[in-house]
């Protein structure tokens, strides 16, 4: 049987704006109810701890990829924290272990998420992250990067390049 | 609620002995029926192939912590593939990961592992791991590596240590 | 005595345009004249060659920060190489050993080294990236990341920003 | 023109004995004077500062690598420490960096070095490590770990490895 698609949702910790965090918090249940696995930078802030909310309240399972050396700072609700000990080199961990990137709201390190991932060939959806860092994008990665304003149409991206992968 | 713990098992690839795998293989099984969760290095080789087949028929939860940039060589059976792209680097999110660590047999790097993990003040157990090994780490870390002979043995030490933790 | 600075140009490799390896390969010379260290990503193509080229013609120190498991690809000229193996994870080792960064041209590597030098809260020079490039990074950190145009207005902005810190 | 070689010294930060420390300060004095470059972990402890301390005073060349997000904790007298923020993770660019390394004294990070470099097929000398270090290597690799006494023994094993690499 094959193992459920990882969906990595990136995102501002810190900084997040009030939408970014019911953005990921409304996908995440979304993920979580499509029997997906959803990936996170696992801190408990921002984005990330909004998105382990909502998948943990659906059931959902979820990877949280820390930076620090201990699980102390996990976001709570994860299924598994995975502990790197790599700083921001993490980054690149959570893009090549995510089938799909969504990009909630725009940070410095979810841009590097976003060019991480287009550099390893990964589908990106960029979830309300600004007209600022579609033009760069797509500018760099024509038409890989793909802009929407609601996590209902980034779930429905995510299916539809999940099934582009099949 | 807490989150079930993460016990690794680490042992060699190809290199690995026909008992090393049975060793892997048994314990697995143990990890799996006692609800927790399983690590390994992930790749479909030697212990590591053989955890994971013991886990997955045991309807375990597991994690393999990849090395290459893609899962095309997850061992079969594993419920999330971290995809690291760090080779051996990724040895230290093996053992920051995992809240206890089995050595199963002893490679090159199942030692590098028993090193940073001690160094990083995991408990560690040697299952099998042979004369040498026992020595070295007794010498570098007195007491802390803990030599048993079974699968069994093993899984008891891990839960007396899971115990002490608490 | 003080070690020299470490000045990082990050470009892209393959998809350098000829102005952004005759800007890497001017700068460069400016910064082994001015007896500074150069780092770049260190493969043998783009802006990494370039850079590698115009230090070591005037003599200069240079380090290249390796993706891969061997130094088979480093760029001539390079002073030493520093073998990672960690792929695009080394993207942070480059900016955390930099002083200061400068960008020459933008490609996906590079916009993940700008963020990552952006987050660590390191000086940015963008020499010649694009106004895409600016306006999203000014958004993110506004007037952290310096645009000019020519190699001799780099290494006047490297200069300053130096100076700043002493 | 061929790069000078670059020779890796590991050992013991806090824990190292005296005598390591003086083997460390020799055999770094040795490479200078060879014309090679040293690499170390980098940081201001036990071998590591002994050895750049050595190299510094012959005026050589040396580079450390270290595990932290800053060079705060650099040993004086290195050209050039690189930043990876990696932790011990670190200790895999520090074998694949070096084309012999020298285990000067045995910790456990030490000894997680020896074994990442025999497993990337890196000769290894083992200076004054004691019989438990290399029993175990030598089990697992046989004769490619090679026991030595003192700091000249280690040059000239060194320089014979070098002789076969040509």
């Amino acid at each position: 049987m094959a193992r459920p698609p990882v969906i990595g949702i990136m995102g501002p910790g810190i900084g997040a704006r009030p939408g970014d965090l019911d953005n990921a918090y409304r996908l995440a249940r979304l993920i979580a109810r499509a029997g997906w696995t959803l990936l996170t930078g696992g801190r408990n802030e921002g984005v990330m701890a909004a998105a382990h909310k909502g998948c943990a309240e659906e059931g959902g399972f979820s990877i949280g990829i820390l930076p620090g050396k201990t699980a102390a700072d996990a976001a709570p609700g994860m299924t598994v924290p995975i502990v790197t000990g790599l700083g921001s080199a993490r980054n690149n961990v959570n893009v090549l272990t995510s089938n799909v990137i969504v990009a909630c709201g725009a940070g410095l390190g979810t841009v590097s998420e976003i060019a991480l991932a287009l550099k390893a060939e990964k589908p990106v959806v960029l979830l309300a992250c600004g007209p600022e860092t579609h033009a760069l994008f797509n500018k760099l990665a024509p038409h890989w990067a793909q802009p929407v304003d609601t996590p209902e149409q980034a779930f429905e991206a995510v299916r539809y390049k999940l099934a582009g992968m099949g």
